[in-house]
C-alpha cells in the first residue's frame, strides 16, 4: 500500500507471499490501539484447502487467543474490500477501524462495516491492485472458483 | 434437537463431543439440497487456541473444497444462534436455510440472515440448551472469555 502504515506494509507482504505461493493474494494485519501486531496472514484456500482462510480471517486466527476482547479497538488492514464472513468477523471481535487497499477487484461489506460503527478508509492503492492482477493474469481459474 | 433430520442430529452430537472435550459445545452440521453431508464442525476455541473456530466456521472448514458453490443452496444446522462471522459465512457461501437449535443463551443474526433472502427456523430445543448449561455450570469462566 502507498501508506507506510506498518499494518498495510505487512498487509502487502503477506499478500505478495500468497502470490509466491500460487495462493489468492490477499493479506491483513490486524494493530492494536498501541500498535501492537495482533495478527497477520493471507488467504490460504488454495494452499491449504481451507474454504475459511481468507487474509482477514487468517490474521484473526493466528493470534490463537481464546480472550475475544483482545481485539477490541483494533485496526484491521486487508489489500481487499471484505467478504462478509470477513466483515462478520470484524464485527464479533470489535474492530475499531478498517484500512482496505483496494475494492476494485471485489466491493466488499463496507456499508455493513460503517454501519456498526467502524472507520472505513479505502486507500485505492496501486500495488494492492497489481497483486491481484498479476495472479489473475496467471491463474485466471483459480480466481472465479 | 427434537428433529430427527440428519443435520440435527450430527450438530447435537458435535456439541456433545466438544463438551466431552472441555471445549464451547455448539455443533454444526451442513447438508446439500440432495442430502449430502457437506461438512460438519464443533467450535474449537477452547481446543486449538483458534479464535476463528466456531461450530459454523468449522464445519465450512471441514469441507476442504475450493469451490465456494459447493455449499450452494445448502442448509446449515447450528446448536446456537449464529455470530456476525458465522453469518457472514452463510451469507458468502449461498446457503439457503438455518435451522438454529437455540436462541436463548445468544441471540444471533437471525434478522440479518432473513434480510438476505434464508430460511430461519429456530427449534427452541431443550437438548441443545442442556449441554450449553452444562459447559456453563461446569466452566463458567470459559463462557466469558
Amino acid at each position: 500500500m502507498s501508506t507506510s502504515d506498518e499494518g498495510a506494509i505487512i498487509a502487502l507482504k503477506e499478500a505478495r507471499e500468497g502470490l509466491a505461493q500460487g495462493g489468492i493474494p490477499v493479506g491483513s494485519a490486524i494493530i492494536s490501539p498501541e500498535g501492537k501486531v495482533l495478527g497477520r496472514g493471507r488467504n490460504m484456500r488454495v494452499q491449504n484447502g481451507s474454504p475459511i482462510l481468507h487474509g482477514e480471517t487468517a490474521a484473526f486466527d493466528s493470534a490463537r487467543t481464546l480472550d475475544m476482547k483482545d481485539f477490541a479497538g483494533a485496526t484491521i488492514y486487508t489489500t481487499l474490500s471484505p467478504c462478509p464472513m470477513c466483515a462478520g468477523a470484524m464485527i464479533l471481535f470489535g474492530i475499531q477501524k478498517v484500512v482496505i487497499g483496494e475494492n476494485t477487484h471485489m466491493s466488499g461489506r463496507e456499508e455493513l462495516l460503517r454501519s456498526h460503527g467502524m472507520e472505513v478508509v479505502v486507500l485505492d492503492d496501486q500495488a494492492c491492485k497489481d497483486v491481484l492482477d498479476e495472479f489473475i493474469q496467471r491463474w485466471p481459474k483459480k480466481w472465479e472458483f
